[in-house]
């Protein structure tokens, strides 16, 4: 039975507490928060659970065995690093950290101390994603030519970082665990319109080394909510739209086929129409199998299946299409990433 | 009463075939496409019509007044040329040329001719397409943020051209007709999968002059038909569905605003969600509209709304687009164009 | 080759016309109709066929072999009647007639002269009512359970039929095609709020003889065009929304099991919930069948699809639907009905 | 403050309980169920609540001032008698009661003790749910034809009682709360497929003194999950689309217009097409206020909005349309209820 505290109840927090209040491996939820009203919030809620407004109270606390970190992006990482130096496990929220350097720091530091370091990447244990991963590497869509992501709806826009940040890690942590790979080249373009200096509308550009090219468009400035991805092969279609409620994930039995010139160099393309197949799906809530996987983390001392090393691929690709953002949409090249994770 | 010829009866060309032969203020209609399978398939339709395999008939024939050329694109500025040259009004299917030299050649030829030069903007016709400009006018939107447009399918991939030459004059058409301006900076990116050399899957970014940035996304290779515009600005956000039978245009009342910090450097935005409204458009057919503007410009000596400057407009930002490709999307500037039409 | 007359030329006859002029099976079309205005358009479109006021000229002329029907429902009996006594293949428009009595007549005239005697459920031709049949037929729905329909819009109100003689059949028809069987019970309710006297609105509930029950709504009056049918079964469901272009039928792998209390009385249900599939259909038009199947028939002497039993079937059960809806929804019983055919 | 008590936590139990236990105008949660499983679950989440498997204890209580009933139907009348006659304020989850005769009797005993008698309709406190009634009040839509309503899906069923008492409810007391008026004749048929003697199906078909008419589809066999209504008047057109996150209420400004012939028995119809209109709609939860309204009840001593009298007339259609249903359909004529509350 393992202990754990949840730092930040702002927006996200309360879904972990709830979780964690809910989950027979957790024997006890510690709340820190600097807002006593949104403590007392939570008291109202789970009057078991301990609260405090110090951050350094959790860490001294000796029967706290991890602390799952949902606070504002630019305090994870010395937060994060805390929690490490404590000698406690640690999870934290996507964006994992605000730079690439923070996040190795964080992974040598958990190896150093033998700890549990997970990031918040919920959408690899959500029941479609982890399908269409499945369907993926199964072959069934061929060679994958290219994934298309959009992901906008008005608000929340964010003080201190751009949409980039915000929606961003969705999509690249899951193209990155359907590829296993990560982008070679990013580019990304976008505008401020509310706020100077935070851009609200980005559109994300990559190539990855497999030939497969990917494109993510951003934004808090929209007039209806979208979450839809679309992963075309060279056998087979799919598409994936998170505001569904049933029919979320669908294969498209299309494809074009090309053959070479054989006379008169006349090519001849065909297109293949067939059935469009919506595969059940399970109906557990993600955040909860993310949670239990914290948990049984720590208390098997395994990897946990959204490992640091998964948040530090997409800041790695963040750094790069901020800075291909600032720079008029230069093209950004990263050096490939081994996925022995 | 006038009497037009149509020069290539493919995939689109026996569309501007019946819109002639209904037409009242069209007195004679004359085909032409060297397929001659294509001319019976015509005649059985249309037994009235007259047909030859010749263009050159065409052109010689005193008692054509125009043409309307509806051949693949790498023909169209020849005949064009050759029309105008024979002292024919003209109207040229988009892309309206290839290059925007052939464009501004185009032009000046007809003014020098005095004959109409049109380019088959379908779209600039359309009830929504104009309702939506109405809407931006009138400034109900307040300032216009940004446009994103996503135009694909699976098929038909062209064998000469790009699916940037083939799907985004659509966007592009309707973008400057909003605006009333042309982008100063494009970028494009892309991939050819299918055929090796001809991109079947692009992103096109764009920079007015005006501040507002601009999005298209086109592909060959999409498991479903999407036709979604999404307009965004300062005071309302619209949506224009092309695939939907019923409340294709959408007006969202919903937008931010930005308090400028006035104490504590604390920043204050507030949302607004109200209505949502899809206005009655009018039902005719904008082909229709299309084939009257360039019958009437004929008889009454004046221009007709999609006249050629618009198809070189669009010309000029497919060319940059083009170059940005195929140079890794390169950020192309554009000198802003006078739209004095 | 075949020569046929197209008598009535409103809202739907053009649609006959244009496809008879354009199938190779027909040599001639000649077009009657007592308004000179509608001839007049039909001929601008069409300059090859034959005009005629004059039902009698149709009638006389030796040469035409068959005649459509698509006038005014009250008048399909006496026309239909007429062309086959002058030894003449006749197709009636649905309703095929406003009584059974009517109905029969036609059928035994024709079977008399040894004459083609088709009704126009198109929907029998249309490649998704032909792909439920054969999904029904296969068992994979297990047994059929009810089937529920929906078929509303604003407008066009007739004024000298209800609704249900108007959208009705459409349904009656597919049911009954897809069964196999007529219904055994019927009971209709309804409300005329426009014109007096014409129910614009109607619900109708049936049983059939194998135990399945049915229901279909119809109305001139609704806010947005519906056309969806349900067929539940044992094992699977299906949906088919007439409305989408795509995904326009969905099998549903879903079903409910109950299994006989076994200890205790407590009694189990076992709901399965399966992948949702939407099978590739045929892209022909369904009317392009129909008019080949009428043209074939001529030629082969052989039975249409859709013979006069078929429209006979129909027509007896909104005779009873009529009559039950007049008489406050009394459960009208039907003799169940030989499908021989 | 006030001290409720919830009796059943079974499938909906568990919603008021948390909304109790977030109310601030309720110091204290009883809940009782007499499965004891079921009591650890909802402590292990409300460790605040006390808890007991025997409803004696609730009414001896004299610290609890009212008590929610979420229990199966057939024990509604029991504990809600036993309930007031301990002189406590009482909350019956829909159907109020199994019989009108039953909820009289409560109706007539809260009287007597002067105690708040208030029913789980929920959607009488949901915003689109009072958006519509404000609408139709408005005169907006014109005089009210007709209403329908679907409300099918998979499951769940019920042990024992119809889906007619499952989910026709939540239809009823929306038509009445709308109308502001009780059905005057009630007509049901159905069928039960999967469990003897238990429909599944069923169709409701009413009509109100006004001149409405009505239509309820209700089926616990259905391969997707639809809640639609539609309101249709002689003015406007309304759709109301449950399942919708967004969109839920949309006005149509669509007509149809008669005119008495004037000139040689003429008649003329004329349509109307407008904008269609997606009204703002508040974002509370509807079970929160529904909850405060019977806490404020108690508190202030005064009528819920949902007061006995209003599952009463939900109990009397139902009544009647069970009768019908099992005699074939057969006519109920219901006296016109006096609408005072």
């Amino acid at each position: 039975m393992t202990k754990v505290a949840v730092i930040g109840v702002g927006y996200w927090g309360p879904n972990l507490v709830r979780n964690l209040v809910e989950n027979p491996l957790c024997s006890e939820v510690v709340v820190c928060d600097s807002d006593t009203e949104k403590l007392e919030r939570i008291l109202r809620r789970y009057p078991s659970v301990r609260v405090t407004p110090e951050a350094a109270e959790v860490f001294a606390a000796p029967d706290i065995d991890g602390v799952m970190i949902s606070t504002p992006p630019k305090t994870h990482f010395d937060l994060a690093r805390m929690t490490l130096e404590r000698g406690k496990h640690v999870f934290v929220e996507k964006p994992f950290t605000l730079s690439s350097r923070d996040g190795q720091e964080l992974i040598d530091l958990a190896r150093a101390r033998g700890k549990v370091l997970m990031v918040g990447h919920t959408f690899e244990y959500s029941p479609p994603v982890r399908k269409i991963r499945q369907i993926v590497k199964s072959g069934e869509l061929g060679q994958i030519f290219y994934l298309s992501s959009t992901r906008v709806n008005l608000g929340l826009h964010q003080k201190d970082s751009s949409v980039l940040w915000d929606l961003a890690p969705h999509d690249l942590s899951m193209f990155i665990y359907w590829l296993d790979e990560t982008p070679t080249e990013v580019m990304a373009t976008g505008k401020d319109f509310v706020q100077p200096g935070i851009p609200d509308v980005a559109f994300v550009f990559m190539r990855f080394g497999s030939g497969a090219i990917a494109h993510i468009q951003v934004s808090w400035l929209a007039p209806s909510k979208l979450r839809r991805t679309t992963v075309v092969g060279s056998a087979k279609m799919l598409v994936y739209d998170d505001t569904q409620n049933i029919e979320q994930v669908k294969i498209f039995d299309k494809g074009v086929s090309y053959q070479d010139p054989t006379t008169f160099g006349e090519y001849q393309l065909s297109y293949r129409m067939g059935d469009i197949v919506s595969p059940r799906l399970e109906t557990y809530e993600p955040l909860q199998a993310e949670v239990t996987d914290f948990l049984e983390s720590i208390i098997h001392g395994r990897r946990p299946a959204a490992a640091g090393e998964h948040g530090l691929r997409v800041v790695r690709v963040l750094e790069a299409a901020e800075r291909s953002l600032s720079n008029s949409g230069h093209v950004e090249v990263l050096e490939p990433e081994p996925l022995a994770v």
